[in-house]
């Protein structure tokens, strides 16, 4: 094979990347299991109906199979929620509501790569079903999961930004707005396009009076850390149903999470571009990482699921794993403490006694410690310096004459001690993977 | 949306059966770990030229964009191992050999879908790549790994057949056939059409003299559990160089394991349709179902990866994960002690004590036990049955007159008793999921 060059869009992590995206990967895992959400993983492929009903088509990889001549019927999924709207629909009588779910998978878009887009990339979504309707607390709770995860896991700052789209339709209704889904896409573009083209969309392209967009405009500079987002918008005097109803839910949402230590904003400038959110939304950023746009977003959707007989609720909020870990991997900024999972390189001593460096690598297995035998007998200079290279803390070398003689160097201090090779374990810190932001 | 049909060949679980997917996944990734593998997780996608130089054109799942004019430039990986060589080569400077690494991902053919074949499934690989040469201990160390995970495993049992493809090719040789990879493939197709069939195309196909396609099926009918294969090929009286490295190696492989106590077998008849196999071949089935084929399979491949500058010769072996679940599934024959990861539920004694509740939770979840709040404040038979239902083992109930009163209840046992909220644990049979095989 000739050298190939990368698929622009399609990301491959190094074996030391990976062990640390899989670490990720537990540690959302642990957190969602914890909260009582459900492991769920559908198919990775839709109908293409399904695909087209949520999907903007553009972005939709269609598969055929090679030579066949038939229309494709298929394409790969282009996010969690979707795939998990059409499952709760065909399995409905096996699940019992409301229904938690978190699901860990790859996702694909045929767009334009760029940094933080991607072709193939991992999402790590919850969501809540519920059955005929879904209490607010959940609008509460997913996000205090998803702050308290990202507080834990090693990335820069995370700010969660929380707003309701009933706050939005209801305000444009008071004014007297008909489109108020076309407002809302506007409004929706505030923080690439800024103020003045705002405006200048809102007046031309939905012919809205130049005072009224400014009030539009008005009420999306509205961002604060607690529920005092309320009195302002009240402050505006308009009054209307349908924004009541999404300042009371916003402000319980806000209320709820006041005892959480971490950045959290209402903010009345989050609208969502996707149509199916009908209240509760999020937003989020991560510090230093703004230009990659929203890291973990979500909303609440009345109408995706369920029909008119019943309706099926839902809310949920989606991490976007690799967005997070390629800009990080790139400017090298996640430190593991061993690049391998390997605790231990068994040195090996002679050919001869293999099957002693064998035995000595089984006594610690059985003590679940990572360890692989060396795979040539060199002098113990060069074995150390292969397990430093690999990134392995630490070397153990065998007694040919003595079977019951062991030591352990610690190779990051040169420390070397003798052990009972059927008692030894690892120190605490080095039991386990563990990852670290650098700055 | 209408009620939709399953589609053909991409199997779906639900929540409980991924609970147990991922309890295998998990046990396959520590087990991997033990040994020393690094994680490996390459794109879904491969050009076009990758895919077809080493698989069956047809199974081939291609990627187009929705819309686009364009011939699709890449598909659908169909096995672990195509990518991983293309992987090994495109990143060969950055990797450190022999590399060890296990890729547990899914994979995709557009194949006729019927029981044990899927067109999405699982497969988890380990495999070890070297530089120049490639010790033959390796093809101990992997064997002894599948034994080892297998019988730790909750499946039927698992016996591994072994075989050299050298032995096959130079025993063909010594007979004075031409085309051994031809004589391999139709050998190959003994186990599904039979002694007669095989020695009818031999002759027929090939032009094989009889007697020396009977010697070939004769080689073929060699089973032993241990190194005794050895004298009875040695007993046909062929002397060839190959076939007495085949020989040796195949003895050495099947010496090692002498100590494992599993079902492992040197079988001759095992030749592995694959093209790339140059030496050590390994089959298995599982007791009960043998109708599936294959449920872990590999071999040594010497010319995947590298050129003519540098060999990188390496073994491999895969498991068949979805196709081991697929019917234990179907036939319930898996037991999790719990169907859910959540080991609490908390009772809601009224909406007004929700935060009562939710404190009470995040005491358990402070201490890594997975719990939920029931979602409505119903009467406590209620909450119990549908804890049931879920599959809870424990319902917590606090007192909203005293918030440090608080009981569990085995809903198993029915047994209740009072506990101190933050000090209480699961009894070590609940910490963790388990799952066991029914009769």
């Amino acid at each position: 094979m000739a050298k190939r060059k990368k698929l622009s869009g399609f990301p491959e992590w190094l074996p030391e990347e990976k062990l640390i995206e899989q670490y990720f990967i537990d540690k959302i895992r642990q957190k969602f299991e914890l909260y009582g959400f459900s492991p769920l993983e559908p198919r990775s492929v839709e109908p293409l109906d399904v695909l087209l009903s949520k999907g903007d088509d553009k972005e939709i990889y269609l598969l055929n199979r090679l030579h066949s001549e038939k229309q494709a019927e298929f394409g790969l999924h282009f996010d969690m929620t979707v795939p998990f709207a059409r499952f709760v629909e065909q399995n409905r009588g096996q699940l019992i509501f409301p229904f938690k779910r978190y699901q860990i998978q790859k996702a694909w878009r045929g767009e334009r790569p760029q940094e933080g887009r991607y072709r193939e990339f991992y999402q790590a979504d919850i969501d809540v079903v519920a059955e005929n309707s879904l209490d607010i607390s959940y609008d509460a709770e997913l996000p205090r999961i998803i702050l308290e995860l990202f507080a834990e896991l090693p990335v820069p700052t995370f700010s969660l930004k929380i707003n309701n789209r009933k706050i939005l339709s209801g305000f444009y209704q008071a004014l007297g707005i008909t489109d108020t889904t076309a407002t809302l896409r506007i409004l929706d573009k505030l923080d690439k396009i800024g103020k003045d083209a705002v405006l200048k969309l809102l007046i031309e392209e939905l012919a809205i009076e130049p005072n009224i967009a400014q009030e539009c405009l008005n009420l999306a500079m509205i961002k604060t850390p607690d529920s005092s987002f309320y009195k302002k918008v009240k402050d505006f005097g308009y009054d209307n149903e349908l924004l009541n109803q999404g300042l009371d839910e916003l402000k319980f949402v806000m209320d709820s999470l006041s005892d959480v230590k971490a950045d959290v904003y209402a903010d009345l400038s989050i609208a969502r571009g996707l149509d199916y959110y009908t209240g509760t939304v999020f937003e989020s950023e991560l510090a230093g990482y703004e230009r990659l746009g929203s890291v973990c977003s979500g909303g609440r959707y009345e109408n995706l699921v369920g029909d008119d007989k019943l309706k099926l609720p839902g809310i949920g909020i989606s991490i976007g794993l690799t967005r997070i870990l390629g800009p990080l991997f790139k400017e090298k900024r996640l430190s593991a403490n061993r690049k391998t999972p390997i605790a231990v390189l068994v040195a090996l001593v002679s050919n001869e006694t293999k099957a002693q460096a064998n035995k000595t690598a089984n006594s610690l297995r059985s003590r679940n410690i990572p360890t692989e035998v060396y795979h040539k007998a060199q002098n113990y200079g060069k074995q150390i310096r292969a397990a430093e290279r690999k990134g392995i803390a630490y070397i153990c070398f065998y007694d040919p004459k003595d079977a019951n003689k062991h030591e352990i160097k610690d190779i990051r201090t040169g420390e070397q001690f003798p052990i009972d090779i059927n008692t030894w374990l690892l120190p605490e810190a080095d039991s386990k993977i563990t990852v670290s932001l650098l700055k």
